[in-house]
């Protein structure tokens, strides 16, 4: 019977390719009066950003753009920073969006890399962007984006073109069809890597699609959510929530540069249901200044990535009414494809446990297909004990085509039929997965591994301590100890001695940093603390 | 570019082929513990449910169940039904759900033309079963539900084993990976066809996994919702939902007989928050004694698909706290594609334009890819006017793969790559489409079109009215003059001047039907009226 079920075939009635523009064209059909884009005194129903986005791709398809050209933004999360992930790709292009705080030279490697086209630029950014040209060979077609909310208005002295303008000749016309391949490309995001060059990597249609249904289901997002737009959208395309939106007919409230005053107002204002932003964004809410923090009445709901929240933090998100869940992800999963699935049994435990519970990595997302944590020396799985210690491994349809040009390193990051995330993490008995160290952060003293981030942790405890990163330091005796780079909260202070005296009593005492330097944190642009750069430091010591 | 982008591969991490049975596992997974079947005193939770469907799917390989076989279910809506959903595909083999209230010949026909190779039968089914074997040629493995509830226990005579047994002498470890091919069939579904042998429509994985995922949102399903099983899962695999309530971790509280006092009772006591429901089943409910029908202070979701529900029920629906959404599909699309999305404007509406608004078919789910009403002459789509009639016609990832073994069915459903729906309806100025009526039950009247379904809505507007059915009857001078076929309420009186009479004064005069015919009305298996049954009773009067 097999050959008769697989002699129906596929065609144009019964076979679609899976692409997230067809949501934007499903909420611009069903619910075209439905705010779709708020930023300042702007407002864009679904049926206007369609049209934007039709002109515009139409505009693009115009200068040349077509089947897998690369067209990067470089802008901050306004509307044209939404628009473009819709009109781009419409074009059958592949939307590059870098970073806007990178180095004038990362910027022209990145263009060169992705043999860019058309950069679509914020005129605020152009002189990074000019300065980048010097380090690139490409001369991409320029679109300048001209926001009056820019701090500052640099003339543009290259030709260009200005958004709007390609807006208004564009056709509002334009007859966006499905792609026949949906593996097709549809986002390139370069890693920021902490070293090396960065590396391209790229997304395709069907994993973008799959990536919002499955966090619709995972975020439990109803329609019409009202998403205030914080994560930067150059970062692993926003997580997909651009797309996402689209999905469940959603209202994005743009922010262009984050500040802790404005996102209490604009949630206020706008009746802001849903947000996402990474623990520094959550850190620097919780220390804003009292008159600037508003506490809701209502619950909103919080998603962050990245290093897991302090249970301080989280206490605090809380009395705003912000719930958080925490997620876990990497630019090459497009974004978070684990969570911290809050269970209703975890309502029963004290606060503190509550938050060690929500701070896990968690369970996975929909669109996930199966997460291991994988012994490397065994090559098994872990015991869900919460103790052993493995890589996580991934497997689903949201982990990347695979890094452009670069066949080494895709065959490295896919070694065995498994995408490598290079953390390191426990599974705990309830099969939650919890991070404990990236795999060069592990610290290991006298044959013992020291999680870097228990370290963290426990520094997080101690009220004066605003920000801190632990990395090894080379040691005689024990091979390597710990040492903690701290930045104390303002007006706050503690010695050296009181903090590692600290974290003597509040963990196994052989975990206790050795050393405590006070002082700034150095970040990469995505605002990851630099290891590297702290390492660095700790070299010219030895 | 292109080439570079494409030259990045499918590899065993970065592709997965999509399938509902993924829920069950993630379900399983991450809410263990949470009720997945409540049936009587019988509750599953999803771990429970997952380790039944793991062991009966090991069961049924060891039976010699492999890829692309098919297994049979003609049962209930019970927790072995729900779990066979998962167990039979997981197996590589495609379920086969039977409409419980077919005639033994057609069972026959049926079991030898899906060529099934095990029959899981309710033992109360087992006599049309047994008499089915005499109109066929295959003989499967039988498998018998009992179930303490069935009305009647029949002796079983022929060798069989019992669902229990399977299940007990079945591995917990049976290992289910995605189908390699997504495409893979995954259900077979007989249309009821009110003439001539019924066709197997074939879904495949895909499909139904997109179907779920198009589903949660158009029906903004959050996680956990509580599912009362009316709709038979026989019917279009019950529309999809038993994957998708595993795709949202929800509980099915299973009802094996529709009654109207057992529904309320059962949503009173499983604080049931969804259901879905013909329209009979809502006439039922309307229409149940007053000491059976509960008010509930709390808004329960609805899902009904049919004949458009009458204004009447909808009002009493919304007095009853059930809050309504009608849906269109056909067994050919996997159940629903198009959704009465309900819009913030009509609430400003009266009632009764509200129950008109939301009495239309719609507008397309996520899922759907497009759905466009051609006229059948000009080959255009007919302009969105409200008047204007056409064909609709169907696109999407949740159409079929095609009919089994019947390739000249198949070419003529999906030509001009189309899927043909043999619906005639218009569109209205906001897009939402209306079903005027089948192709064939239009009725042509002096060169006018009349809608029978119109002519039954304003039947149905008279409060005598029980269920009203019109069908073209032949005329010397007009060519067709519609002819109703009345049941009347119970203890309700009315004559057929009066109706016709009625009929002239609520819409244009000459749709109003010429002849009333009283009695009870004949039905196929799935509650359909038996239009060609009325047409037939008509010949001998020519």
């Amino acid at each position: 019977m097999h050959a008769d079920y697989q002699a129906l075939g596929m065609n144009a009635a019964n076979y679609a390719g899976l692409s997230p523009i067809s949501f934007l064209h499903r909420s611009a059909d069903i619910y075209p009066g439905h705010e779709a884009v708020i930023y300042g005194e702007r407002r864009y129903s679904w049926q206007q950003t369609r049209e934007r986005c039709n002109r515009m791709a139409s505009a693009l398809t115009e200068l040349g753009v077509s089947l897998g050209d690369t067209v990067a933004v470089l802008a901050f999360n306004t509307p044209e920073m939404f628009e473009s992930h819709f009109s781009v790709p419409m074009t059958g292009s592949v939307i590059n969006t870098i970073n806007t705080r990178l180095d004038a030279e990362t910027v022209g490697y990145i263009l060169d890399h992705g043999q860019v086209c058309v950069a679509i630029i914020d005129r605020q950014l152009y002189p990074v962007y000019k300065a980048a040209l010097e380090h690139a060979k490409c001369r991409p077609q320029l679109v300048i984006i001209d926001d009056p909310a820019a701090t500052e208005q640099p003339d543009v002295d290259l030709p260009h073109l200005n958004y709007e303008s390609l807006i208004s000749s564009g056709s509002p016309e334009f007859s966006w069809q499905p792609p026949e391949d949906e593996w097709q490309a549809i986002a390139l995001n370069y890693t920021s890597g902490t070293t090396g060059r960065p590396k391209g990597v790229v997304y395709h249609h069907r994993g973008s699609y799959l990536m919002s249904m499955g966090t619709v289901i995972g975020w439990n997002l109803p329609n019409h959510p009202r998403y205030l737009y914080c994560v930067p959208m150059f970062h692993c395309n926003g997580w997909g929530h651009a797309w996402t939106m689209a999905a469940v007919t959603g209202t994005v409230v743009c922010m262009r540069a984050f500040e802790p005053g404005l996102l209490f107002r604009l949630v206020d204002e706008h009746q802001v249901s849903h947000f996402g932003g990474a623990p520094i964004i959550l850190n620097m809410l919780a220390n804003a200044p009292e008159e600037q923090q508003i506490r809701f009445d209502r619950s909103i709901k919080v998603m962050t990535a990245g290093a897991p929240p302090p249970a301080q933090v989280l206490a605090r998100m809380t009395e705003f009414g912000f719930d958080v869940m925490h997620v876990y992800g990497l630019t090459e999963t497009y974004g978070h494809i684990l969570q911290a699935a809050p269970q209703e049994a975890w309502e029963q435990e004290d606060n503190g446990r509550q938050a060690e519970l929500k701070s896990r990595q968690g369970v996975r997302f929909p669109m996930t297909e199966a997460v291991i944590v994988q012994d490397t020396d065994t090559g098994l799985q872990v015991p869900a004990d919460g103790n052993s210690i493995g890589e996580i491994l991934i497997r689903g349809n949201t982990c990347m085509k695979g890094y452009l040009n670069n066949p080494e390193a895709t065959a490295e990051a896919f070694a065995d039929g498994w995408f490598h995330s290079g953390d390191l993490a426990v599974v705990h008995p309830d099969g939650y997965i919890q991070i404990k160290d990236r795999s060069k952060d592990l610290i290991i003293s006298g044959g013992e591994n020291i999680s870097s981030v228990e370290v963290e942790n426990t520094l997080y405890k101690h009220p004066a301590v605003g920000e801190a990163a632990v990395v090894a330091m080379p040691d005689d005796t024990w091979g390597e100890v710990p040492c903690a780079f701290v930045e104390l909260k303002d007006a706050e202070s503690v010695t050296e001695a009181e903090l590692i005296d600290f974290c003597s009593t509040h963990m196994a005492r052989f975990k206790r940093p050795k050393r405590v330097i006070f002082g700034p944190l150095p970040k990469t642009a995505t605002g990851k603390i630099q290891k590297h750069a702290l390492r660095d430091q700790l070299k010219p010591a030895e």
